[in-house]
């Protein structure tokens, strides 16, 4: 048997616990519900874009996979399928293990059938396209927004930037700040259970990949709208991310990327259904702001207008 | 508007025909038909181990979704939905744009909607998911070989191998066949017709990019079974492919890969109905041998074993 289909073997294929076909055949065959759709979203990872060429492979695994459901918990959609495409330098038998180990760490956390993908030659990237459904007419888009709502976050922002931004010595982070923000970095919790309780609650929905500036733009620009957000309610790690009046560490809260928490919109009627989510699911959960029919974002901080330095993050610019 | 969300924009987002909500959310919206399979395959292709750096773009653009396409042929499904991702050492408008004409021009021909990808900044590299749909219990596997049938190939095989053997200078090849060759290496036509006729007809199928002794192993692994095929049926370009016994010719038709065609078994009883659907079909489609319980792939010329010198190919040896 030939190295290609070895390493599939010996790495990829495992039990699969909803699919018909899976890997092994020219494709995989699987069954949506009825009454359901399927939800599709595809993301690559490239080798110092994404991560640094020395990255735990383990942790890697996970992210790989992790970020790709972000993206179906958005949706409001339960996540089940995902192909997995690597493209590899040379075959590093233990690397491979390790990445096989956290990847399917991530599949089993969240119910997930690796069915498919490819292995080949090359520089070292990865892509993941993740599959999920959701019933018809429920799932959650970006462009359901209406004027005085309430813009909710969940979790942390910043904590991923900061820890990269550690990672490349551009600031000091003690214990226990640093495995905060390191964790936040590499083992990023998509917000699946969330995003399913978001269904019929939140009018729209989006997860921070790009930073909440980029993010919440796509929901405003989709919905034909604006925002007043209050940076002192932005949740944040405070004893890594103070004084938030700070140039920087506004930059790296608003727009550093990676936060993988949920951001969306919901009536101001729906508060306290939201806060007593928040504590049946251990995760804070918080308004940072309302939506405007005038189509600006201002972020406000002792009533004063905050003057943004930086928008999201793009990977060309 | 950042650089990354206006390239997506810019050449990537066309009017969809079978697709509920497409690019611009966290993932896409589709529905597959009642009492239909969702069919999923993904493939990877890398500057350097799958194209030249400097190939014309518009030609891997239909490259890059046909190879994926005949995948779905292989299934007896129909394809519909893709996503793209594409890792870029930089924006060039030009490139991209030919890039995209070459793609779109695969899709619109195969009917096929992209739903979503991601674009990055990496060593050039593109990875494709395409999904189809196929009838509840009719799709075409590997496994259901059985002892005695045909073997049947589409098309000629070998004509992409002789073309990049050209490309590299390793043969001479003059016109017509020049054109041939280098239309089969850089413009696959994917069977998905013969792939949706084969639905009843087929006891197995496989796609053959790695070479038909590979693939047809594939086949016969899932089957339990061996073949013996006799060489001088094996469909080539004459001109080119002569004469059959020299060892390298052998191997490039053999072996040589990115043939794109049909390889499927067949009861003998389907004879006449093959010949006939190759005739409406205006394609050739060749019996090259038979199944056998003994499970060894031999391959006879003048009835004689010949023996082989190659397996399939594979990007790690």
């Amino acid at each position: 048997m030939s190295p290609e289909f070895n390493l599939i073997d010996q790495f990829f294929t495992k039990p699969c616990r909803h699919t018909d076909l899976s890997i092994g055949d020219d494709a995989a065959l699987l069954q949506v519900q009825a009454e359901h759709q399927l939800v599709v979203s595809s993301d690559m990872l490239v080798s110092g874009t994404h991560f640094f060429p020395d990255a735990d492979p383990e942790l890697l695994g996970w992210k790989t996979l992790a970020v790709n459901l972000s993206d179906i918990a958005a949706m409001g959609a339960t996540p089940k399928w995902a192909t997995l495409s690597l493209a590899l330098p040379n075959i590093d038998e233990s690397w491979l293990a390790d990445f096989a180990k956290g990847f399917f760490r991530c599949a089993n956390t969240f119910n997930i059938d690796l069915i498919g993908g490819d292995t080949t030659k090359g520089p070292l990237a990865f892509n993941v396209t993740i599959m999920g459904e959701v019933p018809k007419q429920q799932a959650l888009n970006r462009n359901g927004a209406k004027p005085n709502e309430d813009i909710w976050v969940s979790g942390q922002l910043g904590n991923a930037a900061f820890g990269l931004q550690y990672l490349q010595n551009k600031i000091a982070i003690t214990e226990p700040y640093k495995s905060t923000v390191l964790a936040a970095l590499h083992q990023p919790q998509p917000r699946c259970t969330l995003g399913l309780a978001l269904r019929g609650l939140a009018s729209s929905c989006i997860d921070l990949s790009d930073g909440l500036l980029a993010d919440l733009g796509h929901i405003l620009k989709a919905s034909n709208l604006g925002a007043t957000l209050q940076l002192a309610d932005i949740p944040v790690l405070t004893s890594v991310a103070t004084p938030i009046t700070d140039n920087k560490i506004q930059a790296t809260v608003l727009a550093g990327g990676e936060d993988y928490e949920l951001c969306f919109t919901s009536s101001q009627a729906n508060r306290e259904t939201i806060q007593k989510l928040s504590q049946a699911l251990n995760l804070p959960i918080t308004c940072i702001g309302q939506t405007t029919t005038d189509k600006k974002l201002q972020i406000l901080h002792n009533q004063q207008t905050v003057s943004l330095m930086t928008k999201g993050y793009d990977h060309f610019t």
